[in-house]
């Protein structure tokens, strides 16, 4: 084989490779993402995962070198699906507050569609490793930190464009929302119902209250 | 041996035994409430805990059965020494308005003196097997829904004894104080003290504000 060939078949072989551990890696991940939000990110293993979903172990340890790797990949998997089904959609708007709806009606969304069977992975892995100090408890930090920091610079944009009251304090307003979240995200998978709706109601009330527009936040509503 | 002084014999190698294994039954759970609150109720071994505490596997074995059955033995022992840190004095105090505020800052000051490293085990574990049926999830549920309906029960005495505004929804208030609970066990362990802070001072600005006293609950504090 004359050697500009030989070169073009070994690309060629090389990318098939690479497609093929493209597909590998994006279905294991897709299984992984799925097995983790309901087990924690501790309960992932090669072995299961492998068998589920049909590849060899050893296949998932050339694509992922270790556990930890893996469960890194897994995380920042499900952070990727909840960008591209929530965050860049809420991006697209002109307006602050609407942007800040969407990313707050959005996040339970998420959760109540059951984008994951135990909804949101973050919310789960930040308290699974919150006193387990690693990589994977600073990459939980990070994910958990860039959501928060998004949607305080959404309260902020939305004051300086006028929607939402200067009096605001974004910090206190964006603690809320996540909180409401946290205890949302526990509630909805013990079969808490109720407790899930209320959190969607009561920040959709805060957010309100921001804006300075009806429903005010009430206690005790008429 | 004379059959009397026989049987007596019996009992007190009876009770000796039983002594024994209640001293380490406790030895175990000590370290098991410690591992399970940074770990998760998952992180448990038995051959861990055996080494830990210095006793065999077999005695791990004899003493709680099953994985599973040390595992609930564990949340019930963290439960119970949260009902002797903070429930129990609480509910000496003959004031509703008095018994919530000590409920709600008692659960702060038990998470932030670090009773157990990992923080408050109950909402670790709801967390941990909020995707997973079975008995530790439904007990997991059965110690959330206890303390919901504590708390609950104190915001209507407080109504009751006129502490409290007529106008505050109970269960609201609820959701509220135990959504920045939530919230906080998470921060205060990933290191984000602020977070913690501030929901300990917004759990009391919202008992205050149900209390129709000052501090009354500003989103930015002049």
């Amino acid at each position: 084989m004359p050697r500009r060939m030989k070169q073009q078949a070994d690309v060629a072989v090389t990318d098939g490779r690479r497609l093929r551990g493209d597909k590998s890696r994006a279905a294991i991940l897709a299984r992984a993402v799925n097995v983790a939000s309901t087990e924690g990110l501790g309960g992932l293993t090669m072995g299961t995962l492998a068998s589920d979903v049909g590849i060899s172990k050893g296949n998932i340890s050339i694509l992922f070198g270790d556990k930890e790797t893996l469960q890194l990949a897994t995380l920042d998997a499900a952070t990727e699906i909840f960008v591209t089904k929530v965050v860049t959609p809420a991006l697209r708007l002109a307006s602050p507050l609407e942007r800040l709806r969407y990313l707050t009606d959005g996040w339970f969304d998420y959760v109540d569609s059951r984008t994951f069977p135990g909804g949101c992975l973050l919310y789960g892995t930040a308290n699974e490793f919150r006193a387990r100090p690693g990589r994977i408890r600073d990459r939980a930090n990070h994910h958990r930190t860039a959501w928060i920091r998004l949607l305080t610079a959404t309260v902020r944009d939305g004051q300086e464009a006028g929607q939402i009251r200067d009096d605001v304090d974004p910090d206190q307003l964006v603690f809320e929302l996540t909180a409401f979240q946290s205890a949302a995200n526990t509630a909805a998978l013990l079969g808490d119902q109720p407790a899930f709706v209320r959190a969607r109601r009561t920040s959709r009330e805060c957010i309100a209250a921001a804006a300075g527009r009806p429903p005010a936040r009430r206690k005790n509503p008429e």
